[in-house]
């Protein structure tokens, strides 16, 4: 072979752990910085020409600097810039007890990298985005740079980053299964057939068979990824498209463990919040939720008899909680014991799923429950059936076709130890976080009965 | 609101960080835990019943212990289950060089958990799975069970590791955007189409437009998550589904500051590996590859060049690279060298996506890249296109409607940093870790032309 050819070299090692420009530092970052001459990048936010002095407000990926600015011609140069223009900024960090921070830049020069093409149709210097909600999802690309909009999606990140890191503390395994499936995975109804080459196939409802069939492998796995539903509902808590976080795990004594495992999981997340995600919640004002080590537990029939006494309705025989009853129940969660969440256990077999569990003293009861969070449905889970006859007898029971159960009843077959598990809906959460009124606030780019862009 | 009703309440402190069931210890730890009693928990891997003596091979989520069986009644009974029969064991712990781990269980206590319905049709205990891939596909859930598929499956979750704590560590949020599009991303071709309620809707073949407006929002992004390509391809390399890692990045100086920022990551995902997977790479046999600080970089009309030294063949004037003369080029990094990857920059831009930065030098070839490793595309990536008019005039001089863009043009009308970025096939890394003959090996449940099940 020749080695007489120049491979010029590329050395990663000039890369900073913090930042791929190492000369450059996050507006965030400049009260570390005092009197110092540094070097900033980000997006012109806004221009304010006061009687004495202007103030050029640069803001990046995590924050906003404020910039003096005394020259005249840098001053017209600047004015004759739209909002959301890129700019490279150089200037000397001086206290300022009035700039947010306590900061400012002095003596800039700039440097304009990419002149915005247009006025933006929203301000987004101003505290909220004044528009409609479609008028905010229609131009995402621009409103997603709001700081509000974007404190969202951080703790989004951070609930992200909590979910995974409590898990893999207790070994569990992170598993990527197919969205394209060739059947319903849960009931035949809200699927969305795909054509497949020369046939039909379908996008996944949730990755439960396949999540059921890999705790016969690893024992405790956990997946993260997009989940379908064909749902015609155009409603404020309606997504089609939305991120799930699944869970499953074996050698449970029943349900009991799955809640238990919950528990611990959401306090992850509450605690990489507010660890990571300080400016967000300073932003939003949020009130994060104490996940108290013990969550209240009420029975379903045990609930049934509160409602009853609370509102005089008789609900006994009804299958399931209205939303109402459920804003009731986390009414009393939070007088009678403290406590933002409340798991509800032992939901009537009729309204479950195939796979779960029944209560052995009583089954027309399930080993199953849901959590809610501020009186709202958050998380369903529960312990699954594990022997391969109960399978066969639960399908035939609901008259299912055991055909297109085939490869997931093969785990059942070749022996698998009682699990559980629980699936959490991404938006869901962040909406209930920040107690948005749509859950489309909490998505970066929704996809409903009427939206497919961007 | 009444407090009579009992909430009985459950402690999730009573989880042990390592293990849900604190009484319980994984057969890795055993040999922690020489002279004490200890619980294990598995499948019944085999039953070896020699002249003298019967172990029982017990298989949990890591391992395979050892266990002495001594009475005959418990040989009995054991030999009476199919293999794959879930079991808890109790046992004392004694050294036993002979044993794998130095440890075994001895005096054991057995408890049947579950047993297995059927005889099933693989042997799991056997060092490689006898059977032809199709035959293995058909029965995953049983299949992935086997040590060495499970291994590569650590592999890829050890991968997943590396990559998110790389970048999360440089300040990358990661991000989940729609799966369902209104339009091709890439190009018309190989796309899969849905039926979204009244519509025609498609399935995303990369977050590139979505992680393209995303890094105006945050500067720095990833995502993981599955991407769908309708090629009718039915070869070893082809899935029509794959686990995607995507990255962008913005405040770029060109294409060379990506390729810095993917070493650093393909490096962490090596270190994960190394530090995550030890036990899956003992039993693959692996030799991890070495990512120097600085890969080796070759332009495009350069590698033309060798090629033609080294083979004769006149490749001039050709707009991509065969994949024989990838290998040529993998050979020439490794001995020239020493390195098993090799960066080819510059490939011509009418190989190249419209959104491709061309290289202002020699505007007929491009600032994009691919890393081959072990003589194979592994990634692709480049700066991209930042300013509106160059996407406007890149759209027009391929003929494409800007219609379907308009979501996505936005990004750029208002202000869009240089910036670039790349994406790994998970499965295909994982492939050329382990030298699969086929990709499907490293893919849990895949999806081909043929293929749906499980």
């Amino acid at each position: 072979m020749t080695t007489t050819l120049d491979a010029t070299t590329l050395d990663a090692t000039t890369l900073d752990a913090t930042t791929l420009d190492a000369d450059r530092i996050w507006t965030t970052e400049l009260a570390q910085h005092t009197g110092e001459r540094v070097r900033l990048a980000g997006w012109l936010h806004r221009l304010r020409r006061l009687s004495h002095v202007t103030f050029l407000l640069l803001r990046d990926g995590k924050g906003v600097a404020q910039i003096v600015i005394e020259d005249p011609a840098l001053i017209e140069l600047l004015a004759a810039l739209h909002h959301e223009s890129v700019l490279l900024v150089e200037g000397h960090v001086a206290v300022e007890p009035q700039a947010s921070g306590g900061v400012e830049l002095r003596a800039p020069a700039i440097t304009v990298v990419a002149p915005a093409s247009e006025r933006p149709p929203l301000d987004l210097y101003k505290p909220d985005l004044k528009a409609q909600l479609p008028t905010i999802l229609d131009v995402a690309p621009l409103a997603l740079r709001h700081p509000r909009r974007r404190a969202i999606f951080r703790l989004s990140d951070a609930s992200l980053a909590g979910f995974r890191a409590t898990l893999r503390a207790m070994d569990f395994v992170e598993i990527q299964t197919p969205k394209i499936v060739a059947a319903a995975t849960e009931s035949g109804a809200n699927i969305f057939a795909i054509d497949y080459f020369d046939r039909q196939a379908y996008l996944a409802q949730s990755p439960q068979q396949y999540k059921q069939m890999m705790v016969g492998v690893f024992e405790r796995v956990f997946e993260v990824g997009p989940v379908f539903r064909a749902e015609p509902h155009d409603t404020p808590r309606h997504l089609n498209e939305y991120v799930s976080f699944d869970v499953e795990v074996s050698f449970i004594a029943d349900h009991t463990t799955v809640m238990a495992l919950l528990t611990r999981v959401l306090r992850g997340m509450v605690e990489a919040i507010a660890a990571e995600a300080v400016g967000a919640v300073a932003l939003l004002d949020l009130t994060l939720p104490v996940v108290p080590a013990s969550i209240p537990v009420i029975h379903f029939a045990d609930a049934q008899g509160l409602i009853m006494r609370e509102t005089g309705e008789d609900v006994r025989g009804e299958p399931d909680l209205a939303p109402a009853h459920e804003r009731l129940l986390g009414e009393w969660a939070r007088c009678a014991h403290g406590s933002d969440f409340l798991f509800v256990t032992g939901y009537p077999m009729v309204k479950r799923p195939f796979y779960t569990y029944p209560d052995p003293e009583r089954p027309e009861y399930s080993y199953s429950f849901d959590l809610l969070f501020r009186g709202l449905e958050l998380v369903t889970g529960g312990q699954r059936l594990h022997r391969y006859d109960d399978y066969v007898s639960a399908l035939a029971a609901r008259g299912l076709d055991p055909a297109p159960f085939a490869g997931y009843l093969q785990a059942f077959k070749y022996g698998m130890p009682p699990h559980g598990g629980f699936a959490i809906g991404l938006e869901r959460w962040v909406a209930r976080l920040v107690e948005a009124a749509n859950i489309r606030e909490t998505t970066l780019f929704p996809r409903d009965l009427h939206r497919l862009t961007p």
